[in-house]
């Protein structure tokens, strides 16, 4: 049972002038604790990604990278076929480019979190997982990256040593073997269902399969987004839900800081 | 009469499969103090980033960063009519994304220098180089910006304290008022007449104008085009003349250290 | 006073996942007679595109292609500086592509209407319309153009030979030549005031400029935007006020065949 | 064994002031019979498509549309994941966008040819091929479709009823099921032994696969890549070789009338 947990969320995720889902940034900025921006490659554009640096920090809300396949059209949720060298290179531009405007605003980035069907294939593929958290190691090694505990980039994460954060993901289903079923739109799901798979996912550390099978789940952070319809009911009731359990929410940087503390005491 | 100067060159300006020009970034870079690296907006894609970092750091070149507008077709040579703020949102994304290929592999930015339509631009409105140098008063305070000496660029930057690097245009023409004749395309030039000119400008500070008036030109940095038909001849001819008068070729950090060493001796 | 007028809408003018505005397509077609389809260079992509035909047909409204400048961040709201040469082969390239589909759905384009900057640019500038319209008098010579009647593309088409439609702006404000406030965002204007500026600009053929003057408007057709905010509104304030003044409404082609009937009656 | 034969090649395949390959679409016009011609997404601009239209109308070679993955960093060479609709509306966007040019120099298009990975797909799924074919047969139900003989192309077309043209890859690496191997890069491949099996697919209508099995290959089409280092020696020494064995060249529109003049004689 939890204490203390992460919400994050995509963010500046709309394009031009275009907007998508049925909740602004601004409503949901006070509710979450960590946001991750989108870097331009399957949305987000310059424009966006200054007023969202802004917008986490007049909340308090910690910023993360929100790399994608190169592909607006598809929001990055259609994989694209190729090396790893070359999506790793992808990642590092946008990652560069969102680092750029904290700069510019005296702020810093807390994690890295692919997006879409980027962070899926990186999930299911062990070489790109490899090249990732390398360029990780060198470039942020203190950065989390944000994944499934379930997936080659945690295992590789791990391995190398990158500080890393297990997400739980409220508005996705599971599979038996842990991953979330991918799909590139989510309908409308009941934001009390949600809340109920949450806090039973915190308190009991157990979802239910589109199986039925109950499996385990372990995670810091709990994900949802933005473009789901009904985005700001779904955190309203989470948290609602969350509260009621006596659990709080912070960013992840405070819940690892105190997991390295009770690491330091048990030595 | 100058003893030292700095020769910079566009480079990286490829995209995917596609290349430009007749000469490669490999001839090039022996030849050159200072890249001015393609940022991804007007050309370069994060492969060739990540590629041409490389090369730049293997020859012992200084790196810049060269961002444009959001043109690929168009090069970045054609202006896009719009506010300062979203063009130096363009110059932030792209300015991040080049140094986070550097920070992967342990190098530096030593300049920023904008290309092409978008150069030009910020040379004529003092509005958007207000914008841009106070994004680089923040961010890279100590980071020169590559101009024309005839700007509003330069005014900006010196107004403010920001570094500033003068260039001399080796294969384009001058008007006039001291600023060169944009072109979408500069033909092939007489490599020859080029290396006269470049001498002339190093040794006498003047240059002959598109209606033949001669002018004065203060500058520290030589640039030439890698995308100029003959780019090859070009610099081969202008290192073997600027040699011929004892004038020694070096990045342009190590000149401006240079002139600091010298104001700081006067006082 | 007119017994009939045309209103057309920009229509598909969503990208990928993302929408604009606050009112659908589907909300809007029942109001309208002509749809600017947008052809995927400022806005829309094949697969609105397919949809956006298909609305079209169901609902009985005429089809327009609307090309813009290649600028899906800008909205094609930005001027691009280039040839005129290079911007009717853009054209030519969306027109095509909008045709194809309509080849696909067994239907037909009724017109041309440029969008954005791009038709701006085509008003003010002589050089373009001539190249734009002689495009159009090999490839669809019985296509009318939209413009606006002070224009370079009326006097262009006029001369040339190639069928016109004038529009009349409900939602943008008209200065002392006879030519729209060009904005890039319309705010969220009063509907009821829209509608008695259509009326009058209808029946008595006038309209106030943001100077306060009184001139006179010739048009066929009135536009209003999707995009701009509260638009269901502002069709059914203009429809009803039109409905309430006997002013019927139908798509431009029926128009101009009504026309061409007067003019051979009077032969 | 034939005594005529088409050879296609993909042209137009440049972006912007871009270049591929070591060769001009120039130098290869005068020997080939049919141009794909690149549609916009893989490669080819509006303004490129225009001229690579007047190059082959002078040079009398047949036009076909060549649409590919909307990936130009890819070269359309990389599969992007997503539904045969979605990919079905690419290609219709793309082959009017061409058949608008076409039409405004007063010619038409012979044929369609998907680019890399599309082609590939369409290859091998057999959802995607009904649908573009169902789309063929609609909108340009005359009109070849270029594909591999070992190909649910070629197997939907066959069964609708749209006409055909199987390729022979000059050069690409076939395997033992009779497709090719595809590859992003072809490398420089040796002119003479390209010839010399082009000719026996020619002559026998048996090619060896990379296992060195020799299996059968029927087509009516030699395609070669004007990406492919050396490509004018390629097509030089196979024009050559298939002069030397008197087989003639043209356009696959002239070849398949005479199949059909002679399935008219048979009757």
């Amino acid at each position: 049972m939890k204490d203390t947990v992460d919400i994050n969320c995509d963010m500046g995720e709309a394009f031009g002038r275009w907007r998508i889902g049925d909740t602004s940034d601004e409503q949901l900025f006070p509710h979450i604790s960590s946001a991750n921006i989108a870097a331009g490659f399957h949305a987000g554009d310059p424009n966006l990604i200054d007023e969202t640096v802004k917008l986490a920090m007049q909340y308090g809300v910690a910023i993360g990278a929100h790399p994608g396949f190169n592909d607006l059209q598809g929001f990055g949720r259609r994989k694209i076929a190729g090396s790893s060298r070359e999506f790793v290179n992808d990642i590092i531009y946008q990652v560069g480019a969102l680092r750029e405007f904290c700069r510019r605003h005296n702020t810093t980035i807390q994690h890295v979190k692919p997006h879409g069907a980027l962070y899926m294939e990186l999930a299911a593929n062990a070489d790109f997982s490899a090249a990732f958290v390398e360029y990780m190691r060198t470039a942020a090694p203190n950065m989390p990256i944000f994944c499934m505990g379930i997936s080659e980039t945690y295992r590789t994460a791990k391995l190398l040593g990158q500080p890393i954060v297990r997400e739980f993901y409220a508005d996705r289903d599971y599979d038996d073997s842990g991953s979330i079923v991918f799909t590139r739109d989510a309908g409308k799901p009941d934001p009390k269902a949600i809340a109920r798979k949450v806090v039973r996912a915190c308190v009991e550390g157990r979802v239910k399969t589109v199986r039925g099978t109950d499996i385990t789940v372990d995670f810091e952070s709990i994900c949802f987004h933005s473009d789901t319809l009904g985005a700001l009911d779904i955190v309203g009731e989470m948290r609602e839900a969350l509260t009621a359990e006596g659990i709080r929410i912070a960013p992840v940087s405070q819940i690892l800081e105190s997991h390295a503390d009770q690491v330091l005491e048990r030595q």
